[in-house]
């Protein structure tokens, strides 16, 4: 255990600044917890109005105190938080924490306050969580170090997953949610505004702590993604998995995270696309950051998505199988194996997919033995067991034949028709992952059997020349439309045929380069909307009439945007394609370079219809990333329509993708509009393009 | 109260027909539970093998009971239960249940025992619940008349909620659920197979009952809609909500129902559009059914959607704002007045959308003092107030300053962050909806804001004589194209101008008459695709090009469908439009005739955007439509599109939904596609239909 990790969760001396013997105080809690729940270390109250805090000698300050300091709580407001912060770091402790919000959660004081924190942390190299952190708590042995009201609870619960959040008060309310339903953590840690440890190097820390099997976050921003990607990899790896809930999945929640806690929020569907390079399993309900975890801590991989589902009350498990088949899970029937085996006890269970033993096969050998037979089936990917009101009234019945099945070779989960606290503890305890709610059942089963292992990062190459050439002229003159499509050609990605002229007069000669028939566009680094501006004539059949169209157009064009600078025309090849597809690059505040797909025109737009993932992308996450495309089915060879060439186009999205590599740091944001998709084995080809740097 | 619900609900004589003295029988249960939950009337058990059961004289049958029977249970199975039921008729029982499954829900056999029951109460009047019914239960005097393993409690507790329930055992689960946060029903029924009294009568006798203030059902399917849409406008009018949970939201889910009940499952828009039309709140979670019912039942009407959040944890709101925005719900920030009054204990609450009093203000007065002014906001319609850890270890100082607010003038709830069982209770005991997750405040929150009362059922009147003539003429000839648009004309849709001619040497007059372009089309009954037959060709631009076009279409159709019957041709002037719409018009199995409206186009049929309604629909009802579709924003004014003719197009929707007149009752199923929506102004045509009778 790296000694960074021993001063933050382990700490054998922690000294509390600030501390006070006052009950109703919160600055009182940290000792005062740290006591209740048996801290084996020693404790020094720092505060110089007193002498004895608790029934401990009180400090004057850090200084004061002799020897190593591996943690300190500092429980100071502003200005005096950064004073403590600075003694600590002179003094050489090794882990600051600060309770104390009012920095950059509030205003431009508060941000410059914040400011000399990272700076001392910068000078003194001390590792400082928070400020606006709530505490750092381990269970085993037991550290509550934390001034969060919730750990005034009697008992510290013992468990193995570790929960990092983002919101201090979370932290109290996952722990009496888990406490409630029999789970306890090893460690939970409140980050605060992250100034120097965020989310993700403390994840990172986890994924080597031997009492943590399995990494929850509550998110509510991301302020060190790549760590925290590291973080994943390196979790997946140790069979640890990493679960997060994150706020901000509709637009107003993004606008509370960045008034609420000073963060950027970044775009929900950028944050799905992280968690699905990364092999992050993201829930969608808060409670399931305590339900899920019992399906994927030390359990065998998923191989497939179909739910076996087993019951006693039909009505239950209906709900059951309704609200999985929602989640995109498939419904496995019973093998013959099973069905027969029912017949002798009068249970005929070979019509439907649910295999309903009714009230007939409320018995304990009958039940086990038919979650056996279906955990034995290679027809089903996973088994579901529901059970009905004998859970409330025979707990110990009900569970009896269930909790065998702890460690089986596929997922198995139980789901509670009634209420029935006592049988969700007794088969917690038993190791088998047991549901209150019929949707939180579906979901957690969903992301254990829809997860996905962490995605290769494809390496991006050496840029080629003409790449770098292509960027160098766009960057020097303005990326028109011209020099847009130029660079994605240089990267990959098919384009037009294409000629610039200077003037009307030579529009004739470039017509008999390109082949007719042509479209003629009007280049000008000022105009951003062509089409408006009556730039752009289409489908010209032969040198004349375009040479005729571009001396129009120039006079259209003069009399709309008379201050535009005018640099002739694009004579273009007019192309023909299945459909039009829109490629788009962007570069998120948050996760860094996305790449999205998705059909152009106006109706994608409305059904806000598209894959986005980290950029850049090989092949086969393109491929994946077209498979996504609701619209794109159009082009997948959806009913009579023909096929379109999904492999041109997924080489187009990868090399497109690639515009994330470091040469191209200066490009914002890029978008192919349209990139039109021909037949099977006919390509693709970009008519249009935008570069932002 | 009716006799008939007397006899239900509150019976003086209960016969037990089958009742049994050995506590491991189900059919022991309906004597032992009526015994413990202190039932005051008479209880008549009846087995000829035994004298006496559980203290009470057994009788040989009923026959040998002397006086009226108010409610007879039938506890015995197949061919026994059938003869109970007609001793019951025959002696003069007014209300009959069964207990016993294995009719209509199993098989042949089943299906011809369950016919008799149905003879039986043809023929003696005779009302029965059942078969497959697991019990009525009354809580005030308690009367708990059923088989359920979860009336094994020991309080049944009293409530104002009834439950209607098509699955027997849910009736259990949703009572320990609700019995778990402190809430009780008045009134509980299973209905199982629904052979005489299905859900909506009973929920119909509910609406009178004084005991019952708002009606909950759970459902698999839906047999009697009439008289169910009966219920609920009466409810509506009582000032009664009913509340709805019903499978088969998924394919697999309508499967089950199927399978599992032997219903009929129908499809979930037009369950939806069922409850849109007779103001059911259909809920999507489980939980919902007993949380949603304290935001709704004798609380003043919402006025808007906007609500108001304030708390003590940021976190914790966040939450609940966030899952209230993809709820579809708006989040109102404080008012003046509010941030004025906060400013002197140090809270800024002035920033953001939500009102976050942070620790500084989790005092009584000021969490009492912000629900007052948030609630006396004209600015908000509803308010919502999150705890955070108080809830957990100090439940009656954290409810203290909300239990006040149990009767306010606007919706307003309190949403937990911990688990916090005890302030759970409290709040519900004050009366105060209280909720445990986010997600289900949620939906709460949203059903309670967003629920429409039921929508006026538009009336039809006479049809007219042209309709009348247009269906004759398309079932005696069958409905080709030109008669199926004539149909639709004739109720009011605008047709494109068009003429039938015998054969090709008359297509130029009907050229003239019609006005060029146009569209030639083969008229054959029996050629369904005339596209893929080579029977349609467009843009023909004058007399002699249409009139040529006829004669290769001919030889082209001739070959491909040579045993295809040619009528001849239809020669229709091209319209053109800013969007192809389809109308289609089906009559469920479940619901009865529903009307659809959708964009046109693949895309729209691969994102399943259409809106649903029960049939007819007024103009009002329709434009809502023309509202909901997605796609159909390109005629709403959707950036700079040219807006369409929308007024028109409600218009066509309504009339076309008058084939849900009785007059029609062989229409099955119909569409108009497309549909051509003009500019604004410029009206709607038809230009392709279909009837199917």
């Amino acid at each position: 255990m790296s000694d960074l990790f021993h001063a933050l969760f382990e700490p054998s001396r922690i000294a509390l600044i600030g501390a006070s013997a006052d009950a109703t105080k919160t600055t009182s809690r940290p000792q005062r917890f740290l006591a209740r729940h048996g801290y084996k270390g020693e404790i020094l109250p720092v505060n110089p109005t007193r002498s004895e805090i608790l029934g401990l000698k009180s400090y004057d300050s850090v200084d004061a105190i002799a020897g190593d300091i591996d943690h300190a709580y500092i429980l100071l407001n502003g200005r005096q938080a950064v004073d403590a912060l600075a003694a600590c770091g002179r003094r050489g402790v090794k882990v600051a924490s600060i309770l104390a919000g009012g920095f950059a959660d509030a205003g431009a004081a508060g941000a410059s306050l914040q400011e000399e924190l990272v700076g001392i942390v910068r000078e003194t190299g001390i590792r400082l969580v928070g400020p606006n952190s709530i505490g750092t708590v381990s269970t085993d042995p037991a550290v509550a170090l934390t001034a969060n009201a919730a750990f005034a609870i009697d008992r510290l619960r013992r468990g193995n997953w570790a929960l990092v959040s983002q919101s201090g008060s979370l932290i109290g309310a996952l722990l009496s949610r888990a406490d409630a339903r029999g789970v306890g953590f090893s460690r939970l840690i409140s980050v605060g505004n992250e100034v120097d440890m965020a989310l993700g190097e403390v994840a990172d820390l986890l994924v080597d702590d031997p009492k943590t099997a399995a990494i929850l976050l509550f998110m509510e921003t991301l302020r060190d993604g790549e760590r925290l990607a590291r973080a994943a990899r390196r979790a997946h790896d140790a069979g640890k998995p990493v679960i997060a809930y994150k706020l901000g999945r509709s637009e107003i929640g993004q606008e509370l995270a960045r008034s609420h806690t000073g963060a950027i929020a970044g775009s929900d569907a950028t944050f799905d696309a992280f968690c699905h390079r990364h092999g992050i399993a993201r829930v969608s309900m808060f409670e399931s950051l305590v339900d899920v975890p019992a399906l994927l801590v030390e359990r065998p991989a998923a191989q497939g998505k179909r739910v076996a589902v087993a019951t006693t009350t039909g009505g239950g498990a209906a709900m059951v199988v309704d609200s999985m088949a929602m989640a995109g899970l498939d419904i496995a029937g019973p093998p013959h194996t099973l069905v027969d085996w029912l017949k002798p006890f009068g249970i005929a269970a070979g019509e439907g997919k649910l295999v309903d033993l009714t009230l007939a096969g409320a018995k304990p050998e009958i039940v086990s033995g038919t979650i056996e037979r279906l955990l034995a089936d290679p027809g089903n990917d996973a088994v579901v067991f529901v059970v009905g009101s004998s859970a409330q009234f025979n707990p110990e019945l009900a569970v009896e034949p269930l909790v065998q099945f702890a460690r089986p070779a596929k997922p198995f989960a139980v789901a509670l028709t009634p209420a029935a606290e006592k049988s969700l503890a007794l088969l917690t305890a038993a190791g088998v992952p047991a549901f209150r709610h019929p949707e939180s059942c579906a979901e957690a089963m969903a992301i254990c059997l829809l997860r996905r292992k962490p995605m290769p990062v494809p390496r991006l190459g050496e840029t080629s020349s003409a790449a770098q050439e292509a960027l160098a002229a766009g960057c020097a003159s303005g990326f028109d439309e011209r020099r847009a499509v130029a660079l994605f050609a240089a990267l990959g990605v098919p384009a037009a045929k294409a000629m610039a002229v200077a003037d009307a007069r030579r529009v004739v000669a470039a017509v008999e380069q390109v082949g007719a028939p042509v479209a003629l566009k009007i280049l000008s680094p000022d105009i951003a909307h062509k089409t408006e501006a009556g730039g752009v004539a289409l489908g010209l059949t032969d040198g004349a009439a375009a040479a005729g169209a571009a001396r129009e157009m120039e006079k259209r064009v003069r009399a709309r945007a008379p201050a535009a600078r005018l640099e002739g025309f694009l004579v273009q090849k007019m192309e023909h394609g299945l459909a039009e597809v829109i490629l788009g690059f962007r570069r998120d505040p948050l996760v860094g370079p996305t790449v999205t797909v998705g059909l152009g025109g106006v109706l994608a737009e409305i059904y806000k219809d598209a894959a986005t993932r980290l950029a850049p992308v090989g092949e086969t996450e393109a491929r994946e990333m077209i498979g996504e495309g609701k619209g794109l089915a159009t082009i997948r060879g959806y009913r009579n329509l023909p096929r379109g060439d999904v492999e041109a186009l997924a080489k187009a999205i990868s090399a497109f993708s690639s515009l994330a590599h470091e040469a191209f740091a200066d490009v914002r944001e890029a978008e192919i509009n349209p990139l039109l998709v021909k037949r099977q084995g006919e390509g693709v080809v970009a008519v249009d393009g935008l570069v932002v740097v």
